[in-house]
């Protein structure tokens, strides 16, 4: 997607310094964070957000888990929260697919 | 799992309301709301969590993600969000895995 931030950062266009990448899959630190580790992991396919999801995808989806389950290993975290914002109402505020990583619990989350 | 809640539901062995069933995953109104909408989407498979999470089992996260969209377009959600708590740090409750879709926005997810 041309004016996507998410695909610029993927395909290099963008420079970022990544946390993790594999052939499908970024993760970076969210600029923005929440928590004392937040990171937010991305395929590199343009999926708009959960809502958009296709049959097809599914195992993709399972791989930004596993990714996630890696990065938390690697940084030893006892505890911690994986989250979808899917849609401007439930508070994504870009429209390319990317799964929140938080930990440990800020204020409240659930 | 012969002592967990989860299974004992997924089997049949607790009577339960349940909102969505297929081959692999059942659906459950949180007993204990923290939104409006508040549903437990859970694999009948046991796994712990999601750092038990094995790479076999990718496409079957992949496959909640899909009921939680079915489920959150039946009952026209405009958004909403879907969270994974891992460990008891992360704020998981029952040691058997289960993905949270709120909507609408409470107090404050993130």
């Amino acid at each position: 997607m041309e004016d996507c931030i998410f695909c610029k950062i993927a395909n290099g266009e963008i420079d970022s310094a990544k946390v993790f990448e594999d052939e499908k899959l970024i993760a970076l630190n969210d600029i923005n964070p929440k928590a004392k580790v937040h990171i937010l992991i991305i395929p590199k396919k343009h999926i708009e957000s959960i809502k958009h999801l296709e049959e097809s995808e599914a195992e993709l989806i399972g791989e930004m888990f596993l990714a996630a389950q890696k990065i938390a290993n690697d940084k030893n975290l006892g505890g911690y929260k994986l989250l979808f914002n899917v849609g401007r109402e439930g508070g994504q505020l870009v429209d390319h697919l990317h799964l929140h990583l938080l930990s440990p619990e800020q204020e409240k989350l659930i």
